[in-house]
């Protein structure tokens, strides 16, 4: 399979057409676009069968990407109208799933104290929160309230317990109806750092986007269903360097320069020798703008409010 | 009962003692002091049997208070010395409960985000965590390694979930043999405010120190032994104004210049009159130093360290 | 005079009428009163001359109130109208000083890691800057907008400098026409913690809400005038206790239950003997509530934009 | 002249000694190189005349590297080592300037709230400050105590202000006698990010090491001796898509599968052609590992305890 480097579904759907030459959909796959106002634009793919997971690597079901333009400049009524097409495209996929009165758990995954990761921890300091106050204090709250709970768990190199064993323990004594599982990712276009949300209904690998990969968080491993809220915050450096490369041997075939060894070379995964610049081996070296503490700031807000819209009313 | 206003055993034993005229032990109650160097003093309160229980309002056990001079102004050195006071009396408590390499979880009550109630959490990023590695990468770690994990479970107001339904679904997953339990407390001395550590092996109710009380961890309901490792944080409003009124009045009398009604007020609770003061009714006014930001730093650092030290070798 | 322990003009006025007997207004006073919506309060103290001066201790000049209620439970509508109420006083002050387009610099007082003390320099992260856009890139901005410069200074505990030498440096460097400056106070009202904002155009002591009075800055020792605005974070512990103790003699006297030695008390300052109570003396004890950290949050927003709107257009 | 993309003067000099196939020492440059225990490498380059500021476009005067090896998981004792170096080449430069109780102002240069730009702030939170003390109590400190005192002006894009009219203020002010500076610094070698300190006496450009530049900081705009103290925390990522492509050109030629359009290619610059893949042309992207927070807080202990030693005694 290609090493296709982005958690993005439809980045992924992109690779897999270039690299086989498809003009078209992709077999398997089936795809569909809207603009929403100026900046905003969804992309639902959707992986309809076999054919489709193996070609992009990614499991049966829907794949939302919601690409925002300009975040980092972004204002109040920015992030209200980017929260706003979280809300919509979340809404849909809960009520596809859940009633309107069932139980859910929000779950931030990451670190807190990295940078690119505390997305998911940052996120659960906004969501509101209900389950208790419908249990202690009924009376303050319309009698249609959903159940809210949240939970920032941690990561694995903090608490010495896989992801999956915490979850698996708070689900089976508080059963939550639904989980809503916040992770950053990687991606493979640095345009899309932090300003791009991904909503799947297939659950999520924790850690996949900062290179360490973890027990899967699904209906299967779980026991309900997981709706997963990615949000693109690191491109690996090495993507950084192929895709650099990659432009060099196309701009030297179009002007017919390369060699058979250029276009040798294009053919394969230029990993190995691009390891040999990013030598330090037991660092994750990523590449991400220099505001990304802010930019990580804009996208909490969206997500949380894109959350606390899509589970009430 | 008296209300004590203070979470510290010795504390309870010496409001007890003056409020009875007690001029020795209490009975059902052992005490004993040490002096470890010219700034910390560590007294070991023992709680023998029902009457003690009754007495202080606290179970059957130990409860160690070590007291630390000066840590405002400590150096790496005071510290290092306050934490090996914790390391010591931790570590014969531990053994007292389960074995050299038996599993041990440590939880970080509080809430990062609130200052005073911060102190669970900031010791949780300083613990060596081993669990995963045992697992992982057992080469790296010397064979007698102890499994240590650690979490922060975050509280009711912004989870939703009770502390103890979140940990009872860890511990019946990740099967730890013993925990230890970081809380932030409420002390009846201004002077101890982060500058004293207890440490009980009857397990700990959350949220007790700042005002919300929340079902209690312990082995009982835990299943496994539950030593708390506890930091006064704050002193209610109340309470220094309350330690007012009883100075003033026992000023009064020793003049000669008291009257009965006074005499009769001492006997009674002020609360009542005290809370016509701090009036808004949704808020908890605490007293606490100006500088508890760094207070809190400095004692994440003792704790930690003690903790460290304790669960290894 | 009168030990007021509060620096809001308008609580010294009222603790004066009360000491004195005064049914209507303080000589040297003029006082205004405007609801602003459900939730608003503003009230405009007015010291007119020197017998106003020696009765509340404040310079000539004005001091206007904006109370807040709820600031706790604030949404984004209620911080919104908080800060048009900042705005609308601001813009007459500074409309009363400066012209349309004159250099404004903002100044953030206290210490960023001392969460009471926080308010400036948080409110400084928010303010929009102009003053290098007009230099560097003068086309992206509106030809009608002001320079607007900000700085954080700093504490002389943490700098080692006084506020004054630092900000006389500036501005004798870059020459701003006036300077508004943020700084965290003391009330006397427990209410008023982080829910009240004080403006005046009189000028600032740094540092007197926490405890330590520094050099005053003033048209007087900066050349050039100097807006206040100040936010209660802190009751003093000893005033809280104080007041408790008025509270105790009033009741007793009341109920004829008080004798001369007490009513002699009422006159003095109870300080001394508070003092005893609150005894470790390297500390400033302080009263706040527990949720100080996310009222400070709101707060900031609050000022930033009340700035923000009153300094351009 | 070459763009060389780094701060450093250890590798300017050898990217000068590379491009220009020069063996021994760069003529107007003198080297020595010292290791100190197992993990410190000491470099001292001094650039002896205008030959040698051609050469490597940095000023005539010391720099000297200190290059830690492994601080990722650096423990305390490999923190006081890396202090250690810094403090003895510190206190040979700081001698070789000023008397042993001149007056001396720390500067923390960069942004709080951006990661990688946020080591200088964070230095100046752990200065032992001691200009306050002299003035107002003496008879603390040991009477051979140098005054020091320390802000961070903050950034032009935060405050407005250019940082050499901050400080300029501040120094015609309260007049000391030398200026530490400590910025982030942008290295060629991903090895270096907060892994090395530079110590130039030369002063420094603020802002270099993250794509802004400023007006310079030395003792011609300041009038006092400005030593400057730099920690790369970022690599261009530009610069490491350069170096993938330098590499795979070099490779093609060692195994003589290039052609002449590469070996052209090779001595331009090719920018031009990566900044097609870096695209968004409003944000700086940079490399940096993931774990650059704890980077950061541990370069700051060795930063802050290096000068802290260095200033007295």
């Amino acid at each position: 399979m290609i090493n296709f480097r982005t958690d993005l579904a439809l980045e992924r759907r992109d690779i897999y057409r270039k690299a086989n030459n498809i003009a078209n959909e992709v077999d398997g796959l089936e795809t569909q676009e809207e603009n929403v106002g100026e900046n905003i634009m969804v992309t639902r793919v959707k992986v309809l069968n076999e054919k489709g997971e193996q070609a992009i690597g990614k499991k049966k079901g829907n794949y939302i990407t919601i690409d925002i333009k300009n975040i980092k400049i972004a204002g109040e009524e920015d992030i209200q109208n980017a929260s706003e097409a979280v809300t919509k495209e979340l809404k849909t996929l809960i009520a596809s799933l859940v009633g309107e009165k069932d139980d859910i758990l929000v779950v931030g995954l990451g670190n807190l104290y990295v940078t690119p990761d505390a997305l998911g921890p940052k996120v659960i300091q906004d969501i509101d929160i209900t389950r208790h106050l419908l249990t202690y204090m009924p009376d303050v709250l319309d009698k249609d309230t959903r159940p809210v709970s949240a939970v920032s768990p941690g990561v694995l190199g903090t608490t010495g317990i896989e992801t999956l064993e915490i979850l698996k323990g708070i689900v089976d004594n508080i059963h939550p109806k639904l989980l809503l599982v916040i992770d950053a990712l990687a991606s493979r276009s640095i345009e899309r750092i932090s300003s791009t949300v991904q909503i799947a209904d297939t659950g999520i690998i924790p850690g996949a986007g900062v290179g360490n990969k973890r027990k899967e968080l699904t209906i299967e491993t779980l026991g309900v269903p997981v709706i997963a809220i990615g949000v693109p915050t690191v491109v690996e450096a090495a993507t950084i360097a192929a895709d650099s490369l990659d432009l060099l041997i196309q701009k030297l075939q179009q002007e017919a320069k390369s060699n058979d060894f250029l276009n040798q070379l294009q053919e394969e995964d230029k990993y190995e020798m691009i390891k040999q610049v990013l030598a330090p081996e037991d660092y994750n070296f990523i590449v991400t703008p220099k505001e990304i503490d802010g930019l990580i700031e804009n996208m909490s807000s969206v997500v949380a409010r894109g959350i606390n819209f899509a589970t009430q009313k």
